[in-house]
């Protein structure tokens, strides 16, 4: 006799109850709750083989709801996932476990994104969509044919992000996207209606989905909607009716069971509610095999997959693509603009150097993607040529984002985890606050993403204070793993092109003006940039008596403050500082050159002083702004707000 | 004749486009095309009086395409606001004027929010109809009823905060709210429709909305629709069907004329369609009377209301609490539990303390209105006895906000700037990330807020990296005109709040911990905290060799690391800082005082180093973090991470 499938489901909810009591934290609800539909998923519809965790056509699943991580730590260990052995179970939560809190990306086989930030899996879910769509467009649907499925609760969908990410699956009607909705009305503080009344299925409606509403523990009928879903030509979402703690005895649709509640006794009723003997952490023998074959399931298909890939032409470049490494000969192209501009050393904004760094690595490496949220004028993001991505071929390589900073970059980390893509995009510096969450769990996840970010000083004018980033470069230095270039010229924006694109785990911010500002230098062989900081001048006439230290528009600054100390006689150096980050991955003994030993050190930078003291000590020189900016043409802004070459001399003393 | 509504209108479109052309920057395209809709509201619903800005019972006009300034400049300077002078028109997005390019609060009289950063103009106003609605249940509607008007573009309602404060709004059925929306199906980088489809009207009904769908250029049906607003019981959104630079002759409609474009033919051409001869910067005599009049149409409902208020017996609490002073004897509960708390110093999370200090603050100061983003219980912002503020009686003060950090943040703001409460709400610090461009924008607009963030650091514990904020006390620092409180036990946490409070301009963060931590503060009776830094700890037994400054929970083990130096015979200080911003106030010679002259200084916060340098110098030691934490419980991630006691005694050498 085939196991009931409502066993398999009390499997999930036993090991998930377990394990968040013997952690005595983290959250049973969900996982109860959401244990029917997980097991209807898993077991019929998710195309996956646990022994091939990264296969590359495997259906995406993305637990958005991620405080229910033993939802799908159960569902990895059960099917049979290798790494996630009882033992990682039982340490749910503990130091060097492979079940951390929320699921985390490259940390546990088969997690295939790290959520928790509510609204985020769906928002970088969304992202895998499209890049499953457009990868399919590339390569056929021979060797991309894969769907992404998304768990997200009440919390979820109160988060703006939420509202950004299913508008632009709306709108570019990502069909192979599925949102299963845990509908138990309930969050945190209680019943979810003490701050919830909206419609969510006419809300997705509105957003160009197709909807549907089922009952989240009858199996039937769940299977009948994910298979609905499978049919339909725009992305679905499926409101599964279910109760919190399903299973859990005397706490069962309790809102206050959401986390760490159940007591011993509770505990021992609901086993006896479900009809489980066995000991906690132990799952019956035909369980457990049922699980296992469902975890095999996949590999026939994957093994077929993979023989068709061998044989398709497409193979190599769509291995090369998958795997991350860039295109023979990527380069090239723009090392040869690096060249000519060192040459000509042209004036111009930076945000057009990047743009014109972009004309040469757009046609070399295929895998880039761009887009924008609505500015992309302003960004230089696209390169003449590109097509939209967008519904009904999805080849095109430029996303129009619309006006959705933090969705557009959740859907980049999705599209970079997803694999086979690049991709970057363009909003203006001071909305990084907007998408400052999703640019943090980009780096957290070793997402490999290019945040094009311009306007990025008082330098952008008449806009005003609320356009104006002042500490931004600042807050965005202080996110771990994350390079924060500022390029001072059309070699520096080449070369920081170059350096993000050649990371593997760490997404990079590229900050760059509006303003034109002057070509600083004048050798494009080596790529200093790489080094984070760098001598771009020396001193003349002597050992140093001052150091210049300066980042992107106001190197600029920095020379003309040089020229002006030199003809005082006083031998002046200018180091240019693209990328904080990267100087501090530098030998100690090149970080002290760079450093210098002159008397007299002053940082320029058109934003706080915030962190400077490394480059200039306790107490050096300072040129920058310490409060927000003002609306004005850009030229009386740097003069009102003092961040010229003069006073980077007084500043010498 | 009266002059006709549309010549009006034109005055609008005209004076926009002149100033746009002037400055060569800024909007023109929304201007013209919300002038019909701008117009019938003004002359026709707006309760105002141009000679009274600060009028407490005026509604709200709320600009949350706030690029459109140009609107609203030309409203303020036609309806006779004084200092919005016809000088001030043409010097728009100038040094020094009253016209920005985005409207500025506090800046200009009669601007009632700084919009810009889109979405959040609407999710500000929300909060302005919150305030409103509590207020009136508070003090009655003879003195509080006013309405609170929105225009939003269709950037306004792609961004993320728009589905969080529609949800809010729709289900406090905030009736004295509408939106009016700028249906011209136009962004910056084309038709909308290349990255919208979703149907608005439908969305706001599934919010729990009211919606209607206008000709924005006909008079009469807009004024129908805007009296419809009126005798609603919910929010109300009326999408206005406009053209995009309506008038701008040959750029009429087109998604380009948007910004700053009209060339000097299509200026002239423009003239000529509406029949406007006037010099740029001057207005016919006829219009500019119809205008004037406008402008004091509600001079005589402002009189009423004033007399209305002498002779109310609310008159008194009423004037204070809209003049943000404190009620007498505010603090007299919380000076004595100061007093308890120094003698008695209990170990406990600072979360906790907080909550301590918020149950004397809260009976004492009733325009406090709190709340959480679905995290009450753990943010301990909720004091016993608190009702929620809900319809239909609105005078509870807890916001049940939901899960909803931006638009919680942004509300705040729009509670703040409608006067007459002082709210405050929980979140987790990790998810200041979500409300970051709120806390900006408040931080910008002088609002006096208070965001509660618990879970401060790693030592959350089990939810592991998502949730831990490593950088987050570093990036909140770097934003200018904001507090960053990070109280060390129940004496600063109680003094922290206190300072909070005591602002008049400037926006609070307190940082506290969910884990227990020792009570290092012996006395109450001087706020210490009020200084930013202050020596907790003299060096015993000599000149100090060593100074450990720390915050929050890492004073305890600042505190136990100096037990164990003493011991060894080194002379240690601690200072604990509180608040970095308020110590950088202090007069230098205090400043040097407290950073002193010992030859080792050390920092210890459970964060990133980014500043901290200010304190220790260059080459002084920092025991922190260096990137992200993880899962584990908290006493365990505090030795893998290496900020012990012992760590800080070996940085000392």
């Amino acid at each position: 006799m085939p196991v009931s499938p409502i066993k398999m489901a009390d499997a999930i909810r036993v090991l998930s109850m377990d394990a968040v009591h013997k952690a005595k934290s983290g959250h049973q609800g969900m996982p109860m709750g959401m244990a029917d539909v997980a097991t209807v998923l898993w077991s019929k519809f998710l195309k996956f083989d646990a022994s091939k965790p990264d296969w590359a056509d495997r259906d995406r699943f993305v637990l958005s709801a991620g405080h229910g991580s033993m939802l799908l730590y159960s569902l990895l260990h059960l099917t049979g996932f290798k790494a996630v052995t009882m033992k990682e179970i039982e340490n749910f939560r503990q130091w060097g476990s492979l079940t951390p809190g929320h699921p985390e990306v490259h940390h546990t086989p088969g997690v295939e994104c790290t959520t928790g930030p509510l609204g985020q899996g769906l928002a970088t879910a969304v992202g895998m969509a499209m890049a499953e769509a457009h990868l399919a467009s590339r390569f056929g649907s021979e060797l991309v044919d894969h769907r992404t499925w998304v768990i997200a609760g009440d919390g979820c969908l109160m988060e703006g992000v939420s509202h950004e990410a299913i508008s632009i699956a709306g709108r570019l009607k990502l069909a192979k996207l599925t949102v299963l909705f845990d509908d138990n009305n309930t969050t945190i503080d209680g019943v979810a209606t003490i701050a919830e009344t909206g419609d969510q299925v006419a809300r997705f409606k509105a957003a160009g989905w197709a909807v549907k509403v089922v009952d989240g523990h009858d199996h039937g009928k769940i299977a009948a909607a994910l298979r609905w879903a499978t049919k339909q030509d725009r992305p679905t979402m499926i409101a599964c009716k279910t109760l919190i703690s399903k299973g859990a005895g005397p706490k069962e649709g309790d809102p206050h069971s959401h986390g760490y509640t159940l007591f011993d006794n509770e505990i021992a009723a609901s086993r006896v509610a479900m009809g489980w003997d066995a000991q906690p952490f132990t799952v019956p023998d035909d369980i457990a095999k049922a699980w296992k074959s469902v975890g095999r399931r996949g590999a026939r298909v994957r093994k077929a997959w993979e023989a068709g890939l061998k044989g398709s032409a497409h193979s190599a470049e769509f291995n090369r693509a998958v795997s991350g490494a860039l295109p023979t000969g990527a380069f090239e192209a723009v090392d040869a603009h690096i060249a000519k501009m060192a040459e000509t050393k042209p004036a111009n904004a930076t945000r057009v150097h990047s743009g014109a760094a972009l004309d040469h690595l757009i046609p070399a490496i295929p895998e880039m993607i761009g887009g924008s949220a609505d500015l992309t004028g302003s960004n230089n993001t696209f390169v003449k040529g590109m097509q939209p991505l967008d519904a009904p071929d999805y080849a095109g390589r430029y996303v129009h984002y619309g006006v959705r900073e933090f969705g557009m970059a959740a859907a980049m980390n999705g599209m970079a985890l997803h694999g086979g893509v690049i991709p970057y995009s363009g909003t203006f510096l001071a909305f990084a606050d907007y998408s400052r969450a999703a640019i943090r769990l980009g780096a957290l996840m070793g997402a490999k993403v290019i945040h094009v970010m311009t306007h990025d000083s008082i330098g952008l004018g008449e806009d005003g204070p609320t356009h104006q980033p002042v500490e931004h470069v600042a807050s965005l230095r202080a996110i771990p793993n994350l390079l924060v270039f500022r390029p001072a010229d059309a070699v520096e924006a080449a070369e920081c092109w170059k350096l993000a694109l050649q990371q593997t785990s760490t997404p990079s911010v590229m900050t760059l003006s509006r303003q034109k500002t002057a070509g600083v230098r004048g050798s494009g062989s080596e790529n200093l940039s790489a080094k984070g900081a760098y001598e771009l001048l020396a001193a003349e006439g002597g050992a140093a008596a001052v150091t210049i230290f300066a980042t992107g528009t106001e190197v600029a600054v920095a020379v003309a403050a040089r020229d002006i100390l030199q003809g005082q006689g006083k031998p002046t150096r200018v180091v240019s500082v693209p990328c904080w980050e990267l100087f501090d991955q530098q030998p100690a003994a090149y970080r002290q050159a760079v450093i210098g030993t002159a008397p007299k050190r002053i940082a320029v930078e058109a934003g706080i002083r915030q962190g400077w003291e490394r480059f200039i000590g306790e107490d050096g020189g300072f040129v920058g702004m310490t409060g927000f900016g003002a609306s004005a043409p850009f030229e009386r802004l740097y003069k009102e707000f003092g961040i010229t070459a003069e006073a980077v001399v007084a500043a010498a003393g």
